[in-house]
């Protein structure tokens, strides 16, 4: 089954004023209610990382580890969870970023990945890019590269797929 | 690849005194950074919801999207989100339950299921079965039925499997 991009846009339902006013907020839950959605998103990825040189998925706490999961099991590549701060067990290292209002923070296990490792980080929608970001300076930090990062949704308007690949990451 | 339940357990680990002292985590971390065990335990699920008569996967939120994603995905159909209140757009219905100390609510949305479908309703593990009852109560309020709660672990010292069991619905 080939990416019908119109149908999966059609697919995805925006929701105005959510989670506060003026936002308008790109809703992926229809594509998870609709198989054949879900499944063209997931084949694109897995077409897409069956033919590159990595090693390992990782994906962002919560909505990222949907896709994640279903690509690292078709790969039968090791999955890995970048979760908000105090979420994981274990060792782990954190990487604060900024948000509009305050700030966050995202962490992995130390064990995660490890120096050659070469990792592509999915999300299921990249905004201001700063959890992409923050996720990609914690596998860098454990001496692992990220190959790409790959999302459903793009929102260009944010600047935040070119402010990763500003750092010399290709987007997805 | 048949299911090794020696081998998928000595995948888990054990972490002593997290996220508090006293609690014995079950880390399921390790079963997705080794495909052999993943897939070892998504296809257990996989094989058996093949054969039964269901019509929706839902999964709790974070660590049961992980296997609700990939069991959905494999057997093409709809994924349900449940998710802590306050995370889903759209109209939405939620269950307050109660924990050790205090309460939590969970959520899923108005139009996830309707009446007549048929839910196997996913987690990682099943502790106090509070979460797990509360989704039972929400999918139930929408008309539709939960064939099965399924989990990787269960921890039956804490009564949850039983409590969920004396509602009629089986646990696997």
């Amino acid at each position: 089954m080939s990416y019908d991009e119109h149908y999966v846009k059609s697919v995805v339902r925006s929701i105005p004023d959510w989670p506060e006013p003026g936002i308008l907020f790109r809703d992926i839950t229809p594509i998870f209610q609709d198989p054949r959605a879900s499944r063209m998103v997931a084949n694109a990825f897995i077409d897409r990382y069956m033919q590159m040189d990595i090693t390992h998925i990782a994906c962002i706490d919560a909505r990222g580890f949907l896709f994640g999961a279903i690509i690292a099991h078709q790969l039968n590549k090791p999955l890995i969870l970048v979760r908000k701060k105090g979420k994981l067990p274990g060792e782990t290292i954190h990487q604060d970023y900024t948000l509009e209002y305050g700030t966050a923070s995202v962490e992995i296990q130390k064990d995660a990945v490890t120096a050659g490792d070469k990792v592509v980080l999915i999300d299921d929608l990249i905004a201001t890019g700063g959890t992409a970001l923050a996720a990609c300076t914690l596998i860098n930090g454990l001496g692992a590269s990220v190959v790409e990062v790959a999302a459903l949704i793009d929102l260009p308007d944010l600047n935040g797929s070119q402010k990763i690949q500003d750092t010399g990451v290709p987007v997805y």
